[in-house]
């Protein structure tokens, strides 16, 4: 597992290295971000922050994971996810450029972000139907019995993937939120893969690949971190949260682990939960709301707590969910 | 290891439901750090933050880790880590109190702190010496080679218990760092002592109860950090900072690999250091510093660093010397 732990440490030492340099780019290319207009009150002085900083995960992350993958045993899982990775994190790019250009806050419309991501997932979820090393059926964590859908995976693994990535820009709404939660989410998967690398035999190549992935990932993240961390010098931007998203639930999908992601991303799930609970309440009730903002993490803010408290609470709430997650595999 | 994961979440869940009615009893108790003097002028508004914290992990980490520890094989380690953790947790308690109750800034005199420490220290170092599973020699990490010192075992592990003591104390100077950072050695060294215990056969149990005495330390520092996140509600005091440096330095004793400590326990390390260089230079040039102030997490906040980032700074440099160290042993 040394090679898994190398990994971690060359994606961060290049992010870690390339942040100024992007952070430097994204100034000059007047990429600040345009603060949502219905965020809360104290976020305007975020206005002019550079977004798409998601790049200095995003590039290191692939170049270590590439640098660091094994050829050997089937070679299945890692062109998979890096094209779930990459699909997502395009999709976000495109819509953060229009965002700066257009100078428009919410970039896409909702039809221009939806119909790509969709049929994105759908293309991946018959990848993966059609992989003998995946194929149909997902694997029910704690009692790890295999359930087999049938061909009614398809729609379930493009929802899991469309929700799994959205939820991932829901989150990303706080200095060090989405990127600190996600390093704890990328570790343990990264654990997750290598106890299943240790137990498979034929496959083991194909898992080793994936913590490794992670393990890029999770390393890219923490030199993010650096320049993210409170007070922001950087925003990841949509291009860092589809890119994470993607990342993510891709690796979920390949290991059939996907029945995890409540769990493990929890906090990604709270923020499309809280959203669409706010929604429909709202519309049920001709204007009235549960809470004060969503998704969740602006309802916690403007109830009082301080921007730095909510990100503590949620890194802490995810490792104790990643522990318990952890005691299903281990 | 699931018993050490179901640890680290009952210590967790603990010490977070303790921690509202501690820090009501320490207000209660005007248990207020008076905030030292010397310290930068931004901290001045720090006053009256209740201080002794430390009692929110300290308690629950001893409970779970009586209650998840196992008695099979030898029963070694665990009595030997248990005594340093609370004697040096002890000595951190009486300085807390007397500063408190006497409005003194310092707490007991230099003199009167030192040489409970040293006792106490040469006491341990006797202990592991005759200790059949521990004896006079380290293992030499990345070359895992043993050292055997002899004789010469007792000064050097008395200088590293009260020199790892005195450094956690010194990095206890920013909302969530020495926490932070301990919680990111504690979770390493739980790893370490897992893998350990998976190697060895008649020793298991020692190593399983390490495992177990780590993964409670972290978690009650979860459950702390939950309240000592900036912007702090509570400090951990020299009573949790005291028990930290303990606990660490006993579980690096007991494994023998004391000498991982430089690398895991960095930011303890640098900040001795340059407490040293700062003295030492200081005394030589006849009142010239090197660092605007010390220990270096105060140099870092007077070059115009936030208090939030230099904390960000810290614990990834920390993640990423406990990898370094972790390809060490796995």
């Amino acid at each position: 597992m040394q090679r898994v732990l190398w990994t971690a440490l060359a994606s961060f030492a290049l992010s870690l290295a390339a942040g100024p340099f992007i952070m430097k780019w994204l100034h000059k290319l007047k990429f600040g971000q345009t603060i949502y207009d219905l965020g809360p009150e104290s976020h305007k002085k975020k206005q002019g922050t550079p977004t798409m900083g998601g790049i200095i995960f995003a590039l290191p992350s692939l170049v270590t994971a590439a640098a660091f993958s094994v050829a050997e045993g089937r070679f299945d899982f890692l062109p998979m996810v890096l094209v779930c990775t990459l699909g997502f994190g395009l999709i976000g790019f495109v819509d953060d450029f229009i965002k700066v250009k257009l100078k428009r806050s919410l970039g896409l419309t909702p039809m221009q972000k939806m119909v790509p991501q969709i049929v994105l997932s759908i293309g991946l979820s018959f990848w993966a139907y059609f992989n003998k090393s995946i194929g149909s059926s997902l694997i029910v964590p704690f009692v790890n019995v295999e359930w087999d859908l049938g061909w009614f995976y398809i729609p379930v693994m493009t929802f899991i993937l469309v929700g799994t990535v959205n939820s991932a820009n829901l989150l990303d709404g706080l200095d060090g939120l989405c990127g600190g939660c996600s390093l704890i989410d990328f570790a343990t998967f990264s654990v997750i893969c290598g106890v299943l690398a240790g137990r498979s035999a034929e496959g083991a190549g194909n898992f080793i690949n994936m913590a490794v992935f992670c393990a890029a990932v999770a390393g890219g993240i923490m030199g993010f971190l650096r320049y993210n961390g409170h007070p922001a010098q950087v925003f990841m931007g949509d291009v860092g949260a589809f890119y994470l998203g993607g990342a993510l639930v891709g690796v979920a999908m390949v290991t059939r682990y996907a029945l995890l992601l409540p769990i493990i991303a929890l906090a990604m799930f709270l923020s499309s939960l809280s959203d669409i609970i706010q929604i429909s309440y709202f519309k049920a009730t001709h204007g009235k709301r549960i809470f004060k903002m969503a998704p969740l993490h602006h309802h916690f803010e403007l109830s009082g707590m301080p921007e730095t408290k909510v990100v503590t609470m949620y890194r802490l709430g995810t490792i104790a969910m990643c522990l318990l997650a952890l005691t299903g595999i281990i």
